[in-house]
């Protein structure tokens, strides 16, 4: 049974901690972060210890590592667990400084470390089942992916202004989830957008509505229509077309509850928050990371992968800045 | 090009001369109405001359028969349309009078007159394909039918008053698509209902909701449940239950249009008359009747099948009002 | 944290082990089980100890009891659970002879014992949405109601034989479903069925094709539909019909991909086993048993509501053979 | 009851045609083609003389014409008809070439002429009501629009030959529906695409996959997914997102039979052809000409709405060549 040290005690760690404690394979050995109280409360509800960081990273101590504390502490916890020779499942991004998140990249490879990206989209079941139509060869050639993914409310100032700004922050799955469902580089990318929401975003500096071209190696074409809102919650949908068939991947619903009156039909909102929505894919998302740790590493997202997304969401941005289409490098796929 | 002589120039007679004038296989060639002002306004519009009866009759003169007049007039107009060698579409039912119906039957027969009867369902697109469907095989052995039938709105007291009551109204239309479907004879009726929706049914002596179970000949069972009202709309649906598929049809919509908003999707009811639900099949029933005429008997309900689903309906209120089950007659289908 | 003593280590025992575990409210106290191994191996995995029944029943240890063992044991365990004082959860049916769940029940109101019945679908949060709205008022008078209500996939012989029937085994969980959605008692029953879908069901003189019909006192009209299969899998839905309100609970979606071809649009089957289908509603009922343990009984179904739904599933049996409506003894509900 | 000649006797024009039939507040007084087999075929099917062109904008004859001849003559047959002072309906375009539409508008203006573009999909029942909801502001303010549309199959080559291309042929309509929508003037465009399903577009120097964005004046965002063949058939749907409603117009589907077995549930396809799918379209768009004729003008396109349409396809094509967003004349709306 796989023994995770858990970093991280916040509300994604708890989503891990909890799927840890369901999951046979594996279970919680330490939960590590600064805030004693919370890491207290992890391990005593999920199992475990609350330590400090040298305890969980001691020798014969933890099997593998999840990296789940705030976004400005990722990088120097992979640079600390890189040579531990451990399988470490890391939230995304390694930094919001793309510079950074390269050079951490470059000592995770250097160190032969092997880490997994946390975008759980991949591991969503409906997600999950189009890739591997895709990859069978049954949809003929991919011409279009359409990509909607919107949240369901703006969140807060406070949230806006660490995030490092809509395509860094929201886009970055949609970018991975092109990549994965596509399976080839992206060639160029164009961006529109504008805070048409929320006067509080703009007020930042940042957008709350987009769309995103982006055209890959093969010709195909991808739209990502991204916003910090939609009326009715959250929207997380995927549309591939090929030359022998269509894929939709359609909102969860709240419930199959349908009300019918003299106005109309209505039926439920989608699952409201990214917990309810993607609760089998995080807990498939774990279930995969021992997978992993044990060696199988398909259709997983890397450091790699999660820097080919990083470059998107930068080139995103500069096409956004320059009012022109932006080619990619090679590396960024 | 068929000339088609019209009896009635009501709602109904409306519909078929409406569709006569869009097909192209037959025209509308005479209107006859006791009100000669409806007459005379639909064959202005529709083409056609108002006549009377008798020269609509003539020798020479119209190709086949609609009758689509008051239901107490059905009766005597098959009776001086048998012997005239034309074919004859004609509304449901023959008379509210069973025997009536019975006695004109055999002299359709006797006269080897062909009469089709106006169960307009068998044309909907959705229930002929399913029908189409059982019949191929591909579902394997049915074992279950359940119909949903219930009107928008509770019709009002004078149309109740000469209904013949809602087995004889209204469930005629889904023993006949019972049948249909099924493609056997029925063996048993057994009928709960009451007035639960609108009391000044119950004050006719009518019912306004009711349940129906029919057992089948090979054992098949069918549930039918009807209302004078469904809050939403026209209910109109079909379940098929096969050992090797299912078939739902389902309601359709008056418009594709979803709106989301904080309180869940709201979609469009299912269209509001049976004019417009069954626009198409109505269209159909016209141009199989051309075939009809033809010498195309395929799927086509005869007065035989006529009387077998007031067969079913008398049976039903013999039911309701003894409170068991009631076998049906072999002849009854 | 309440701590449960489970009887019982088999697949429902298993599902209450894991959702045990997942609970912050109550923990896994100790699995009694005459299999040692299957009690141990749910006691390793989601916490708790293998005991013996008097060690689990033994004062000051456990806080509360779930009866999860096989059928024909219920009845003895509840006779011993009863003088306890302890909350009891009891998977369904108290026992399959109705004269012993009679006096059983008995025995539990004497002792003023507490006891909740495993009736699932209550806790489903479509059913329960439903409740909630036909109790508001908003839906106006309930006229009719329709449960579909069909296996996957038909049980193998030796589930059959010892199951009691198709009324008791599996329409059981409708009658609760009936009574819970009307909120008022049934007054007759009249139901038909056969074995049309596995002959081997039919060798041991059990139906595998039902439909049920209720009268309520009110005259609200019930219509069960029942299958041990269906083509396309697990169906569980529900339609009620106010004259305010209808209300359609549709099946749950494996996963909501769409794939569209020539052919048409291709979705997935329902969830396919009781433990996908209702893993929320097995979640809430164990959250409602701490709830009912804490002394809240909205909406609990206890071993009146077992006794009610039980004779509801003898009186469809004595119709079946009888070929005739059956009245409901008031107490029946 | 309007009298109108009708210009050209092709499959458009028989829509009109049978359209005009089925309408009782106008009738086809006269068809006119170069094919004088086909004008003599439709006259005797739906009514009218098969005359020609002299004949029927003779003094006295028509009260309204529809111009329905193949493209290259619909700019000379509109310079003949602006002095009649007659109501026009104009299928789309007034002419590939751009300078000629252009120069084509002038006269129809010089000469007050008054002419509704065939622009079918803004009279569709449900984009009628999308654009009905978004301008009574119950949507709040729109920030996005995705239109998708895509044909069942593409056209043969001697078909894309005389199309003007994607853009002027069929996303000309998109643009239409996206300035009908939005009720605002589009500020700029960005069009990619490419030859990815029929190599034999490409090889007439035509593209059958495209993604182009527009940004609104408001700053709107709007996204036309087009290619020229579906898997699933034809494809024509709309989203528009505001800040307190969402509205989705979906595919119409050719039955409402889903069919399940243990591959899931097979919904059949949308509508097949533009005639089937619009229909309803079709038929309001007659009844909108006859309103238009009569001075109503509300929603309809006009030859300046052409104009915009047109302006914005050729500032697509401009933005593929060139590989940049291209900025829209503020005369092009």
């Amino acid at each position: 049974m796989m023994r995770i040290a858990l970093f991280g005690a916040g509300r994604i760690g708890e989503v891990h901690a909890r799927n840890i404690a369901a999951n046979l394979r594996c279970r919680l050995a330490f939960v590590v972060d600064p805030d004693a109280d919370a890491a207290a409360r992890l391990a005593d509800r999920y199992g475990g210890r609350p330590v400090a960081a040298d305890t969980a990273m001691a020798a014969g101590q933890a099997d593998a590592f999840i990296v789940a504390s705030s976004t400005n502490t990722h990088a120097a916890l992979l640079n600390a667990l890189a040579p531990l020779g451990k399988p470490i499942l890391c939230e995304k991004p390694v930094s919001l400084d793309f510079a950074e998140a390269e050079a951490c990249a470059q000592r995770l490879d250097a160190a032969d470390a092997r880490c997994m990206m946390g975008f759980h989209r991949r591991y969503d079941p409906g997600f999950a089942e189009v890739r591997r139509r895709v990859q069978s060869g049954e949809a003929g050639r991919i011409f279009q992916l359409c990509i909607a993914s919107r949240s369901w409310a703006p969140p807060p100032p406070d949230y806006i202004r660490q995030s490092g700004g809509l395509f860094r922050d929201q886009t970055i799955h949609d970018f991975d989830v092109a990549r994965f469902l596509l399976g080839e580089p992206i060639a160029s990318v164009y961006a529109v957008g504008g805070c048409m929401i929320d006067e509080r975003i703009g007020a930042l500096g940042d957008i709350d509505s987009a769309m995103v071209t982006l055209t890959a190696a093969s010709g195909a074409l991808v739209c990502i229509c991204n916003g910090r809102f939609a009326a009715f919650g959250y929207d997380q949908r995927v549309e591939v077309f090929g030359t022998k068939a269509t894929y939709l991947v359609g909102n969860v619903s709240a419930d199959t509850v349908a009300c019918g009156t003299a106005d109309g039909w209505l039926s439920a909102r989608p699952k409201a928050t990214f917990a309810e929505r993607y609760r089998e894919a995080y807990e498939r998302e774990l279930d995969r990371f021992v997978d992993f740790a044990e060696g199988d590493e398909a259709d997983i997202a890397t450091h790699h992968d999660g820097l080919a997304a990083q470059a998107l969401a930068e080139a995103a941005l500069n096409s956004l800045q320059t009012r022109t289409p932006v080619e990619v490098f090679a590396r960024a796929g």
